[in-house]
């Protein structure tokens, strides 16, 4: 470690990697360890499309893979994105090459990054992914390093600015998902061609499971986590979640229970003045338990390409520093995938919907229905709806093991008074 | 660094000390680098006061320069308190021995950090003090290591938990300051013999010293605060800034224009909606503002045993990394004094209130005087008082040039109509 330049290769030319070339070309000693930053080769899709920067003075390679394996870099900036292709094999080949490697890459990280953790910590490479989860806002080094002197029990918060844009949106206007989420197609804030990582909740799902990972010390195991996007959310839902105190936000949650690592995302109520319900549009907002520390928040951007690009140079700074960690919280050999929970554990709340036909008894037939499975009602509301036709009924239950509640919602759907499937939303625990 | 077990010295025995020898006790593998740490030597004021934990097992030091000096530890971790004395001898001796320290010592970082860091950087002895700020919460590795990617414009927070509980419970009770503080003095939340380190605003100066020096790389300069605790709030006006809708409290703020570097501390009114109005009790909270990133928020415990005892573990595993960075965000020989900023710059609006004579044309004498001095009023709240005798006038202005309105209130304050010296708090101006 006595080169005093670091020269960088950046793969991927997008906002954030522009954004990153920008950064370095006006502070090239950004980084306090006294080293400078010098970028010697770059690689995209297309050299000519218009960018923000000039890169017409940096070395092009066509192939990212020739780059991550070029003797003209010493640490590999991988923008690219996907968990496979070429992503994947830049980063591999550059970790093998013993080159450090910064990535904001989510999905690769979350669904390979065991495998990657294990390349690089058999060629002494730092892998850092800071990028990757919530933007310019720190959460992987929060978890990775602010954390050690204590035992995570459990993180939670809003990971996707997307989803919660358009709830936000929803609530404000009170449109429908469908109208929204093409009005932010069109303003740019959700993907136009195909918005599903984002609204079906994997963006936050393959997020969450990084922060798992680093707050766990397992390997990331993205095919375990529970997830249910923001696409069955309707206007109605959001209007009557507030009436009953709450504003409904897709939370994305890991837990730690008897061995078990729990991770999920989907659309849950938050009480209105808890710290999750006030973080409003594009905002990321992140809970962080530990078991001496308590109760840690984090909030601010979660993406955008300034605050990315800052993250993606706090990565390449700290590589300078020549730290050596092991990728996730403890050494790659090591690491095991989550292991599942006993679902009989998982006890909650619920907020459940329903559409009724307006006729006596049917309250009566509700509330019976309840009894039987054994969940009890914390609060209950009807209210006439304008556009409807049946008489909404909602609902909100006492804690109760959530296979209990789902059987629940199974009978009532049976019931003949119930017009059309209802709808059960979970409780925010927090 | 190819030594497998850390050996470390803890100087200072208190709760925080003890918390972190019982955490080494139960998990000497807590630092994820593959090291383990051993405590290998201990120095306290007294060997047999009674302590949670049984250190009859670890080699004594009546004299922690003695501790400091030793051979036996690699790692020396300085609990004992004070900016000067045998704390700052001791973490100097470590520093020349080439001993990285790790201290929670917020007075000595403060007021002689530039000073120490020089020392530790000619031994290329790591300096690490996490737990001198917001116990628990990482802000100190906030400000030295994730945002170096960016450039912060400004920090603001409540740093000083103590301060904060006192004023949540003035608010929750109604009661004075002097009774909530006796009852704060007599549970433990504050210092029973002498508070003034934390009421006066102090401790809150310390801390926001070191952020600022960390945030803008520059030499900690705590002489350049302007510090002004929380003794002169009356009960009335956190029941009035209530009714306009605000709510008081102490926030530390350092900010950076035109080359120079403000560190403030201070009573002031933030609307109820804004986080760190809604940070109550004994909580502390933190915005740090980046050019590229914008906002980010965090919150969490700011003192406590095992929350700061955490991050003095944190610390340590940071150490055990190897990573060579600055003590503060530039090489020591490098750091500048905080330079003052322009009196003039220094613009805001204010909270005023005057108790005046029952009598006619007082509104008018007040609001005349206001024009003359150019301060413009944004809201003016005249209300009945119960055990007061004269007439409370409460105000709020627009934004003005500090010094403006400082000579408004000295010309209110000579009106025959004005019973006693006028109160004047900032409004926050985030």
């Amino acid at each position: 470690m006595t080169r005093k330049v670091w020269r960088i290769g950046v793969a991927g030319l997008g906002t954030v990697g522009a954004g990153l070339l920008s950064l370095i070309a006006e502070r090239p000693h950004f980084a306090p360890a006294g080293f400078a930053a010098e970028v010697s080769g770059v690689s995209a899709r297309s050299r000519t499309r218009p960018r923000p920067v000039d890169i017409s003075g940096i070395p092009w390679f066509d192939d990212p893979v020739a780059l991550a394996a070029s003797k003209d870099n010493d640490l590999f900036v991988e923008l690219i994105g996907g968990s496979d292709g070429p992503a994947k094999i830049a980063v591999e080949t550059a970790l093998r090459a013993g080159k450090a490697v910064v990535t904001g890459n989510k999905a690769l990280i979350a669904e390979h990054g065991a495998e990657l953790a294990a390349i690089a910590e058999a060629h002494k490479a730092p892998l850092l992914f800071e990028a990757a989860v919530m933007g310019g806002t720190p959460a992987v080094k929060m978890l990775r390093e602010a954390m050690v002197g204590d035992e995570v029990e459990g993180v939670a918060g809003i990971l996707n600015g997307t989803c919660n844009y358009i709830l936000t949106q929803m609530e404000a206007t009170g449109r429908s998902f469908a109208d929204v989420l093409a009005e932010a197609q069109q303003l740019g804030y959700a993907e136009r061609y195909d918005p599903t990582m984002d609204i079906g909740g994997f963006d936050a799902a393959h997020k969450i499971t990084i922060l798992a990972a680093l707050a766990f010390g397992c390997a990331p195991t993205y095919g375990a986590a529970e997830i249910e996007g923001i696409e069955a959310i309707d206007a109605i839902d959001i209007r009557l979640a507030k009436d009953l105190g709450y504003r409904i936000k897709l939370i994305a949650s890991a837990s730690r229970s008897e061995g078990g690592v729990s991770v999920r995302v989907h659309p849950t109520l938050c009480p209105l003045d808890h710290p999750l319900a006030r973080a409003n549009g594009a905002v990321n907002a992140l809970f962080i338990e530990g078991r001496q520390i308590g109760r840690i928040f984090l909030q601010g951007p979660g993406a955008g390409a300034g605050p990315t690009a800052a993250a993606v140079a706090a990565d390449i700074a700290d590589v300078m520093t020549g730290a050596v960690r092991p990728v996730f919280q403890a050494p790659a050999r090591t690491l095991q995938p989550f292991a599942p929970v006993d679902a009989s554990q998982q006890v909650g709340r619920a907020y459940v919907r329903l559409l009724v036909k307006d006729e006596p008894g049917v309250i009566a037939a509700v509330s019976e229905t309840l009894a039987e499975a054994k969940v009890s009602i914390d609060s209950f509301l009807q209210k006439p709806v304008e556009d409807v036709s049946g008489v909404p009924i909602v609902l909100t239950t006492h804690a109760a093991p959530e296979a209990v509640i789902a059987e629940a919602v199974r009978r009532m759907a049976a019931l003949p008074v119930v017009i059309e499937p209802p709808r059960m939303i979970r409780i925010a625990r927090i």
